[in-house]
């Protein structure tokens, strides 16, 4: 089977070593689902690569809405004529560096952005997360506080990786993250919910980590269903109280958290309760998750 | 010209767009000044690679060493046959990357690291920045406090393209960059020493910033010269009151700074003072600097 990438519009698979993604991590990407031939909130997406695009001096060309699309068009076209029909559901990632330059961390004006789009397979958890919940471990690695990259999706993600190098357990299926001053962020993949009294709460998110789009949509649709919606610096201890914990991403959708090792003497449990039922209800209707 | 990389040995110079190093900077690097056929410092750079190896968690092979020997050697050789000589001076960079994976945070044990060996043409400055000495600014851009990433030359470098960004007047050859509770850090490129009262100076850099091989080496010949070395937290100001100011790397070795750009009202000025010039005359004796 020929790799689904694209790259610049172009079949190939390689970048050069002096591309600035992975010399510097100068780049963003986007983790999307795909719903058939679409894109499951795609203006999102794009909203989100634009801002961080903004953010990294990263000049994006103005026709890039076009351009992905019909990179994404082109990459199912040859799967169809491959596999003789539409995937149902697949994930597409899309990253865009600050393209080839020469050593030194200054941009050459004159040097283009690349362009990767590449298809890969759903991923399957035959154990069913979503609806029986997940066991979650509290990391050691803390995210540094940096406000001027916090919330967009960029490249540079070692915090990530050493955050989740910690374990190996396969039964815990997600690591929460706190910032060096102690106040929880988000799951290592994740953006991190919790209820207690019907109020809704999540970390606020600009001074570190990922504003998930799909977090957003939750934020949007709590608003919608009249509940009360608060973001903010908080201590992990406010886990213990709460009523109803969850992690989200917009490949798994919601997982319920049904269980945290958060310190040597404290495994709190929670039920799989009402909010996260309603939430994963209302995402469920485009049949992705 | 074939292009003078190596990558794993072999004669490419792209990698699959699911290198960790690209996907999320999972890796390392190091840039070298090469005498003829000998790395500059060559013990001490691959102490770093592997100090940095083992806090990303990159298994590097026992014998790395000699597989990148090897990779120099190789690279020198067909260089010799293209141009009928040795090159005197150029720059090695050493790129180690987690190697390619699928989707996801978690290494899979079984995949190898990449390993790329380059070499480039040694920048020339026509001006003579290390005689004449150079103008800096202070850049805006403040570099998070994240413990278990300083100090190596890991592939996380978004700060350093942002505060690099920052201007584009080429007169100013170097930014200094402070963490983001104001003390003085590096330059965006370089590493900072002052020295006031015969003692010298330089910012510790246990919380953030590269520890350069050369800001070991000066350390060392300080301490041998019987200078007072401090390493500490210090905010801009200290450099109102210095006597002497330079910025060091591995390439251009030692740069005085003559003119700073601290603050709109502060344009202190320094001469290239004794000890300066004490610590330049020590390293040129390999003929590099």
């Amino acid at each position: 089977m020929m790799p689904t990438i694209l790259i610049n519009g172009l079949s190939e698979s390689s970048l050069p070593v002096n591309d600035r993604g992975l010399a510097y991590g100068h780049g963003l990407f986007e983790t999307i689902a795909l719903n058939g031939s679409q894109p499951v909130a795609w203006q999102a997406h794009l909203a989100r690569l634009k801002e961080g695009a903004l953010r990294l001096v990263i000049p994006l060309p103005a026709n890039i809405d076009q351009l992905l699309e019909s990179d994404l068009a082109a990459l199912l076209a040859l799967q169809r004529s491959e596999k003789g029909g539409q995937v149902r559901r697949q994930v597409l990632k899309i990253t865009i560096t600050r393209g080839c330059g020469g050593r030194g961390y200054a941009v050459d004006d004159a040097v283009s952005i690349n362009r990767v789009v590449q298809l890969s397979a759903f991923p399957e958890y035959p154990d069913h997360p979503a609806e029986n919940g997940i066991t979650v471990r509290l990391c050691q690695t803390a995210l540094a506080i940096a406000p001027h990259l916090a919330g967009i999706k960029h490249l540079n993600r070692l915090e990530q990786v050493l955050a989740r190098a910690e374990w190996h357990d396969a039964s815990i299926r997600e690591g929460l993250v706190l910032d060096t001053e102690g106040f929880l962020v988000e799951g290592t993949m994740s953006n991190l919910f919790w209820s207690q009294g019907g109020a809704l709460y999540t970390p606020q998110l600009d001074r570190c980590g990922v504003k998930g789009i799909i977090r957003q949509r939750i934020i949007n649709l709590a608003v919608q269903q009249g509940i009360d919606l608060h973001e903010g610096l908080f201590t992990p201890e406010v886990l213990v109280a709460a009523d109803e914990v969850f992690v989200c991403n917009s490949i798994i959708g919601i997982w319920p958290v049904t269980e945290a090792v958060l310190y040597h003497d404290q495994l709190p449990v929670w039920p799989v309760g009402p909010i996260t039922r309603m939430l994963q209800s209302q995402l469920s209707t485009e049949g992705i998750y």
